[in-house]
């Protein structure tokens, strides 16, 4: 039972009396039907890559584990509506494999797609590097099959566009991290491949210039630009230094980087020639410093793994407090400004590496400690920061959960950064959802 | 009061005993405040141009409207995170110029832009013809003000793209039709403006071959593709005769058309040097028996004028019984023949005009009376004609409101259409938010 009561960062951990593992959609109906009349608390599980705690039970013992993995059938391919059916506990991986095979794109792409489930990915609304463009899991979804608490099945599995047909249900279980009904199948929805890709990196002298950097890119290309992602010099520095088969792509260093690509689903020199346009404008306009274009997809690779990596290399810099967060684009560089101002402020000699989404305003505003200070001592500010930033994040108009989610985390957090009122029509819904409180109790509202 | 009290095709009329029209906010609070104390009934109104009814007040003359035409201002327009924050009283059309003096697109785009306002498109989620691309109005809205029906104001304008902080509240309030909360202000999404538009038709041998041809289409065009719309030969025949300057603008007939678009952020030959590539693949492939592309401005206005004409000529030919239907994209044929065999059944010589958003499955499902018939008498077969198109669109999977709503009109059908158990969890979400009933009674849930 271990992988299923703990997290893979270890940072939750929870008892639980016994796993379920149900095959089917009637299968988890007959669980909640029965758990509802018994008033036995459930925590409904996917691929347990949740970063908020939401899929671990408490430790209590008395709240059972729902693994939806066995789930895992696709159930139609429809190339004429672009979409897929398919069952919760596909990974996202292989649901990408499966619209690849039909010759479509499901652009969802996260860290953990290997391992985490469409059910969870739904759950938890998640988002990644092609929201600019494609959208959150939100926006990926047209319909849901949901059990509900009492055991009862929504059959809300649309594959239509436009439905316009009474409050929008599907919306309020996506997202909801469990708490109202236990999603069991989702309509996808299928894009054009991509049949070009085009990766790009720039040098910043400053990262004030990215925001208009970034609109000048966007407003060329519109939908071509799948991400448009921001790094910073030291961040670069932590993944050189300890990933392997990874360089800085410049002659020369820069205190900021942007990656973007450009994508399109026709063969042909239209986005590379654009990437060259508009960068080689850039450089005369002095708005960006140097740049480079990966001229083969091993060179496109590499520098996506500077991305990438970056998140996972700062575990060999100490101790690291992190932050998932989201102000509006215009707004980034005055909250990192500021977040860094205030972390100097308050743990002299933390190194700041603020990195992820500039297209959506999200930044992974992560903290690496002082390199001569103990772990643990570092590690015993993180309330005290994490409450700090997310002061500047609300005064910001941001979101002090971008992509992550609620869960156990931040449960406390959201009556303040949402407001009392929005938490009341959440506590109203969750209590017409499931009067006896079953549904993943003790997560996202407390 | 007048204008207020009936919609433009007066089908529905009501009564009031006043009309008010707040100008702030705030004085939205009061109402609600003081109308919820007393259980007075409240109907939102934007530009009074919803098709079902739903800003028109019952017969009681208890109801009073609320017109948001006062509140009309833009609050704020932020080209770095793509968006604008306007009142709810502001017309769609003075929307789409305020981004375009911005350089920027706001896509939304309906037959009524010239009216209808932001807070009435929020309520209802309207569609139109950009869907394909853009999404519905849902998906073009980041945040939202809302007065709850006890006057308490929820500040949800955030201007994210990613907010993953609880349920998603702005989705429920969105297509709610005034009946959870008056929206008063939005955050609205902003595009980069196309520079180039290339407007094609083409005509076909076969409505079966339609699915095929927009897949290819748009496989190869993806977020190109902005719209995706079919005519059948009876409609392109009733816009000749009846509009003034319309031409058909092919020297044979075909019994059914496509008219579609492409467009690009940038300037340049490629969406046009597309268009013609994919339609000679298509002639050649007999895909698609003949095409034009529009070589200016005037020929591609003069093609869409085809299109969006065709509803409005229908009363030329007499009474004319509406369906506003979705199914998935591929079934569209087949639900397109199914209706036309139970027509001819039930009224012989009526004449179907099925048109509509292709790309979206969304078929106006239009019927003109027989030529001779008595129009009162065809008329008479309003109800029972819905009924039966209906039972095929459920049996195949769609929707019975794919863009209008559910407002008056489709009020009894809902149960039967959504299932029961929907309607269920609607109520009681309408019971939390609006326990006095005040908001909207009688519409959407009855």
């Amino acid at each position: 039972m271990a992988p299923y009561l703990t997290e893979w960062r270890d940072r939750y951990q929870g008892k639980a009396p016994l796993i379920l593992k149900p095959g089917s959609t009637d299968e988890v109906a007959e669980i909640l039907q029965y758990a509802n009349e018994k008033c036995i608390a459930i925590v409904p599980q996917g691929g347990n890559t949740g970063l908020v705690g939401a899929q671990i039970p408490d430790e209590s013992g008395n709240q059972i584990v729902v693994s939806l993995q066995r789930m895992n059938h696709v159930r139609d391919v429809d190339l004429a509506s672009n979409t897929m059916t398919v069952d919760a506990g596909l990974t996202l991986a292989t649901a990408q494999q499966v619209a690849e095979s039909a010759g479509k794109l499901f652009p969802l792409s996260l860290a953990s797609e290997g391992s985490c489930q469409i059910g969870g990915v739904l759950a938890t609304n998640a988002g990644g590097v092609a929201v600019l463009t494609y959208g959150n899991a939100r926006e990926l979804a047209l319909g849901l099959e949901v059990v509900l608490a009492d055991g009862r099945v929504w059959h809300g599995l649309k594959r239509l566009r436009k439905d316009n047909t009474g409050y929008d249900l599907k919306d309020l279980f996506i997202g909801s991290e469990g708490t109202l009904g236990i999603i069991t199948a989702a309509v996808l929805r299928l894009f054009p491949r991509p049949m070009e890709r085009v990766t790009c990196m720039a040098g910043l002298n400053d990262l004030a210039q990215a925001p208009d950097f970034f609109t000048r890119v966007h407003e060329a290309s519109g939908a071509m630009l799948t991400a448009f992602e921001v790094l910073p010099r030291l961040g670069l520095e932590f993944v050189v230094k300890h990933a392997e088969k990874t360089r800085d792509p410049f002659p020369n260093t820069h205190p900021w980087y942007v990656l973007f690509e450009l994508t399109s689903p026709r063969v042909g020199e239209e986005p590379r020639q654009l990437a060259e346009t508009l960068l080689a404008k850039a450089i005369e306009q002095e708005e960006v410093a140097d740049a480079v274009i990966a001229a083969s997809l091993q060179q496109s690779q590499d520098l996506w793994r500077l991305r990438e990596l970056m998140s996972e290399v700062q575990k060999f810099e100490g101790g690291s407090i992190k932050h998932d967060v989201s102000v509006p684009v215009a707004k980034v560089p005055e909250f990192i400004a500021r977040a860094n101002q205030l972390v100097e402020l308050m743990i002299p000699g933390a190194r700041p590496v603020p990195f992820g989404h500039l297209g959506d305003g999200n930044i992974h505003y992560n903290v690496s400690q002082p390199v001569e200070m103990d772990k643990a001592v570092f590690l015993s500010n993180w309330e005290a920061l994490n409450a700090a930033v997310h002061e500047i994040v609300l005064d910001l108009d941001g979101s002090i959960s971008a992509e992550h989610g609620i869960g156990r985390m931040k449960a406390d957090l959201l009556p303040h950064a949402k407001g009392e009122l929005a938490v009341e029509l959440m506590r109203k819904i969750k209590a017409s959802f499931d009067p006896n409180g079953i549904l993943n109790p003790g997560k996202v509202l407390r």
